[in-house]
């Protein structure tokens, strides 16, 4: 056999037990609020009976090695059963009737994307929307060990430079590193879930409120539970707390791992979270400047809408305090450029990633200098180590890949008759993984209006995106179903 | 030393003794259509006096070796000299006043662009008109030259791959090399200048207007003598010759050489434009059965109008018989994307070109084949020969650089205050040599309205586009000015 589909279904069974149990969670706010919970309670158990029935019929196993091929196949696929069980409490509840709006809804949680499809949020069940925003900390949860442990082995886009410690595992000892580097950044994950709807709970949000924007910015997810999104709390204190999560969920998880243990020094020295650090300082002041001058609110609320608004957009979160593409044409236009930046790798935002901007903003100056001397081998270097050119050249590869698929994505949404800037801002944003898009689909509207052609379209930017492209594109290889 | 300056002085001498000929060469027109010829006379005689100084001046020249890096300062300074020294005759007649508007229009003239300032274009004296257009055909010329001799020496882009013939020259071979190809070529671009003009005049357009058309047609320039470019000429046979013409300019002139000498086979088998040839076909086409659906005229104007604009923004033209920005929504972006596209390497057309889109997309496949079998060596082939790693990344590399400079572009441009289309339209069409842009620089507007900073940053990028990117930015790099 040249998959291993015994082991592939029967982890994909594991997953959908925890999907249902997950669904149960939500169950205690549905109880709490006096709502129906039954339709959560069905949800979690068809989910879990599903996911049961796929893991017993298939755990008699003789064969437990996986192979690459099996690994592409396991996160694709784990991210698109999930999506479609994670329809069920919508459907069921009839909060999203069809098939179609469910399915964006969902699959806009688990990629972490939060591009929403609901008009009215605040008129949908506590239960629901808390599984809703728990779909993102789920996502966020799968992106962390994909990033950190399974990308790297895959050889994805270059993923393996980007992992600060212990490169080039071999695929034997995988299952152990998985488990052992899971655990560790799981727990810190949920760790600041914890800390931040402590910080939101006292700074006078509902509990509520409190744990589901919680769950959604450790995810740079974005799901809020007010129409207004983070604009709905006027509180400086609350905005300052979540501006700070997003950056943390936003830096390499391994990098903030040092940080916690106290070792600034090591974080310091990287030069991807040098680079976000000061892309995101450098732009949050220079446009709280034109803010400033343009509306003339204090200074604090013009510096803390633009820091608000870089870092959302940067660290791919998309929570709204401010219309940008209200304040002026050039900043639509940055904030646009913004979409394609992305924060760190290894963390669980989406986009392209500063890492790999980093790495093609050195190789084009070096690549002038190699013109000039044609016969030396010049490498780029990032954090003072020589990059190998195969990981150089995955790196322009895939950057090239994610704008050739925004190419033709933004090709394919304009034959559903959108406008320029929400075609433009709906593929990017999609793709990027960020939530909020231009124009129809801007900060204080939402996906709704899209065509269902588009809705599927956009959902499967969503999964290309979050699953840093070649993981799902391989499957269209014909070499990748070649018996080799 | 380690320029050598005193033989660069010389040779931009040279260009310099020639332009101020070309000038000369519109002085027909002026005293035909009784116009003030003064003006054209002087810029003539200023222009070939100056150059006259410089080479003589630096005549007695015992070192006439040409090393790299002579040759990016030649190219990239000629470009600069002959487009300042182009501004003087509409400064001296007062067509267009002011050298900031006086440079724009020069530059896009040089670099084939044809972005144009001129609000009232048939109110400007034929004499000065025909030196706008003059201003292409010499541009053309120029790139002929360097795409096929010379920046394959340079090494620039991967350059090296799209000649035709004789990969891999020596630069001692250099200067006899550049003599035979240029001739060849030149004197099959001034046959076919000449047989469109021929074939204008003869479906009725003044000999004038036929010899404008034809010398901004063969350099996909795009300058018309009109206001409303080539849509005055309601002619359906005009059109037609156009676009033939257009798409002959838009062909490796290697490869039109072969077709002229009636080796078929040998054109058919070059991938390039067989890709260059269906991309064009398959867009009109579908184009044109929107086109009719939407506004029922006969099928043949639909078709003729699709047809016209994909061709014209392919080979990077310009030429406008229709607004395609008013079609549809989706056709804005269609075009906006095809202005990303470029015709043929070695053509007179601008932009990233064809053949390097085949291979990042023969590559993008590849690389989901490398990342499965990681020790296999694969690849990529084009027409059959395997091209060589370096070549291929270099190939990226241009494209990633190009995509860099784009966004930077629309960065800078985007603190002027366009509009989110105007200046994301703006930045593509000069970049990519096109000429007209979408929104308030679309295909019935023109470049009038932007700001001084604005003009020059455009000036820059059309300069940037036109000399495939590395010429230019190689002297902003260290390297390039350190000792060796
Ligand atoms: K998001
Ligand atoms: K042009």
């Amino acid at each position: 056999m040249r998959f291993n589909f015994k082991l592939i279904l029967n982890i994909l069974g594991i997953l959908l037990i925890f999907n249902g149990i997950f669904m149960l969670l939500c169950l205690p706010f549905s109880i709490y609020y006096r709502e129906a919970w039954w339709h959560l309670a069905a949800s979690g158990g068809i989910t879990a009976l599903v996911g049961g029935i796929m893991t017993v019929s298939t755990r008699k196993n003789t064969n437990k090695e996986l192979k690459k091929k099996d690994g592409y196949l396991i996160v694709t696929l784990g991210w698109l059963i999930m999506s479609f069980f994670g329809t069920i409490p919508y459907l069921l509840s009839g909060s999203i009737p069809d098939l179609t709006n469910a399915f964006f809804e969902t699959i806009s949680g688990y990629t972490t994307t939060g591009a929403s499809i609901i008009n009215n949020i605040e008129g949908v069940p506590k239960g629901i929307l808390f599984w809703r925003s728990l779909t993102q900390w789920i996502g966020g949860m799968g992106i962390i060990v994909l990033a950190v442990a399974i990308l790297p082995i895959l050889g994805i886009g270059g993923m393996q430079l980007f992992v600060a410690e212990a490169p080039g595992i071999s695929p034997d000892k995988m299952k152990p590193r998985i488990k052992e580097v899971a655990k560790r950044l799981w727990f810190m994950y949920l760790g600041l879930t914890i800390a931040e709807t402590i910080l939101l709970t006292l700074g006078g949000m509902t509990f509520y409120d409190a744990i589901n924007h919680s769950l959604t910015t450790m995810a740079t997810g974005g799901f809020s539970t007010k129409n207004a999104s983070v604009a709905y709390y006027e509180s400086a204190y609350i905005q300052y707390v979540i501006i700070v999560f997003m950056f943390l969920a936003g830096t390499n998880f391994t990098i903030t791992y040092f940080g916690l243990k106290g070792k600034f020094r090591k974080a310091w020295d990287n030069e991807e979270f040098r680079n976000y650090f000061f892309i995101t300082l450098i732009l949050s002041i220079s446009i709280s400047f034109f803010v400033f001058s343009s509306k003339w609110e204090s200074f604090e609320k013009s510096f803390r809408d633009s820091l608000f608004q870089v870092v959302s957009v940067i660290t791919t979160t998309g929570f709204v305090t401010a219309d940008y593409t209200a304040w002026a044409p050039f900043l639509t236009i940055i904030f646009f450029l913004l979409m394609f930046m992305g924060a760190s790798a290894g963390s669980t935002a989406g986009g392209i990633k500063v890492v790999r901007h980093t790495l093609l903003f050195k190789n084009s100056f070096l690549e002038m200098k190699r013109q000039l001397h044609p016969s030396a081998i010049i490498p780029v270097r990032l954090n003072g180590i020589a990059v190998s050119r195969d990981i150089t050249y995955n790196v322009l590869a895939f950057i090239m890949i994610y704008l050739l698929v925004y190419g033709v994505g933004v090709f394919l949404l304009s034959f559903t008759g959108e406008e320029f800037d929400t075609a433009l801002g709906a593929v990017a944003t999609c793709l990027g993984n960020i939530g909020p898009g231009l124009g129809a689909v801007g900060p204080v509207n939402n996906f709704h209006d899209i065509t269902g052609f588009g809705k599927w379209l956009l959902s499967f930017l969503m999964l290309l995106g979050r699953l840093e492209l070649f993981t799902v594109l391989m499957l269209f290889n014909k070499n990748f179903w070649q018996k080799v």
